[in-house]
């Protein structure tokens, strides 16, 4: 991602480090065939899994886990409560993108990540995720649950604090 | 989408004028295995794929192609340049859901259509999508048109109205 | 799926009887836009969630839960061991495609079914699926178990048979 | 596939060389959420994208193009006749795979590739594909044709051989 690129685009004059995200993550995916469709490009609802995948990815990194189940059977989770994406450029199959995923913005129980993707430095896609920490139980409403400090902690670590936290292999 | 329309649509079980929508349409469909997840719940890219479908549905009612093939080998079609879901509350495997979609503005090359999902007359999700019509050729970029008059009547037609377009049943 | 029976079909019209399945079932679905692919087509792996969707309607209309969730918070399913597909011809977007679902033979813990994917009288995929009920447990391996008496009754019933089995509209 | 075969494979390490596969590729991916379903494990479905993304992947790395367009504008690529999975114990969200593909033989329009799927050394799924060489023409039937003795060759290529071919970044 070009650093020029994104400060245009937002046309604030913010890149990467400008848009004030705090942790964030950079990875990057081929375009499988699964996510095309008879238009001969990739359906939009993928740059969704991509996102999520990406979401995920990140929390790895910090040595998060997407579930949690705790001691006494208590299960927690992220799901979403809002969603969005726009679309700049058309992407096909086998194109690699580059995402760029950070955080936005942290409340008492909600994580707001956004997320850029490129294909050889031309924009293709913003996207916006809330998610809230919701204690999860068969059968039940989702309920929403305020997020620990070592939770938050991690998820806006720095690239230099990330690298103390032990990742952990487990989703 | 605001929320005193949302309650107001509850509250009246109606709405539907109220939001000033011009073309609707309601639709009803059952939760499948393939849009769970391990969450025990619905996935979230699921409401995109029945918004998409919705939409689709919403186009036949009055005689329109998704794809439009012209004698001079031109294709037309639809494809997303926004689109966003807020999510009220879960459904699962089995649930029958309600949507509800609507023509909420027709700009000269785009249509915003709104789209709301209940279960039992219990809030779901409501759903936001622009599509731009747009001239598509193999390999190229997609290129921006503007909707013929014809196409602007068949949208906003009124229930009334509709009635006379005579559905096409090809895709 | 041995030709001789296709060719019975085919030749007399009918087939349903002559491949000697027990309960089967006939439904349709339109094709949806998620369910094609860049090559123009449907992706081939659409016919697997379709014959799941029809497998979970023949359930329902014999009065069969896919989840089963008993008193003592057991809960059992019926993951699959083994599906397959063969294509005849391709369909498209919109299309409208008739299936008809039987039930090929029941053993002591397992069911298979056969699915036949027709557009317009014309043969378009041949599935097969065998699903074997399972008691499933969190975090453990599933574990097959017989399949009580009264399952296999409504699964075979005939369609006379069928209709006094209450169908329930849960999951 | 028979067990024998898998069991040498397991036991010696090797079995790659004696399932007589021709070419084989190795691959690794980690189970999205996406892929997953209310019974909390994968869906069974995941498996074909997996197997057939491996496939496109085993094209890449001996530099084949899964969609080959002729400078007279006719189009070639492998839409499948027949696929199937048999599935030997569960993966689950965050679970990684070890994916084994190799082809198992090809005849004058199909190439038979076979895949193992693994988890930790434990056996997970087996599945099957047949691709056959089509021209592909918007609106037409597809029309098999025969595999040129270059692709024939490359898809046959021993690890050795592999490296001389100039692998190609396009899809």
């Amino acid at each position: 991602m070009k650093r020029e690129a994104a400060g245009d685009r937002d046309a604030s004059g913010g890149g990467e480090s400008q848009r004030a995200w705090k942790g964030s993550l950079k990875t990057r995916r081929r375009v499988e065939f699964r996510d095309t469709d008879a238009a001969g490009i990739v359906h939009f609802s993928a740059f969704f899994f991509w996102m999520e995948s990406a979401e995920h990815e990140l929390m790895r990194s910090v040595g998060l886990h997407v579930f949690e189940r705790h001691l006494d059977g208590s299960e927690y989770s992220w799901p979403r409560v809002s969603v969005s994406c726009d679309y700049r450029s058309a992407v096909r199959f086998g194109d690699e993108l580059d995402i760029l995923i950070g955080v936005a913005a942290i409340g008492r129980t909600s994580v707001t990540y956004e997320c850029v993707f490129e294909h050889n430095g031309r924009a293709v896609a913003e996207g916006r995720v809330v998610a809230v920490r919701c204690l999860m139980r068969p059968g039940s409403k989702l309920e929403p649950v305020g997020i620990p400090a070592d939770i938050v902690a991690r998820l806006t670590a720095s690239d230099a604090e990330r690298k103390q936290h032990q990742p952990d292999s487990a989703s």
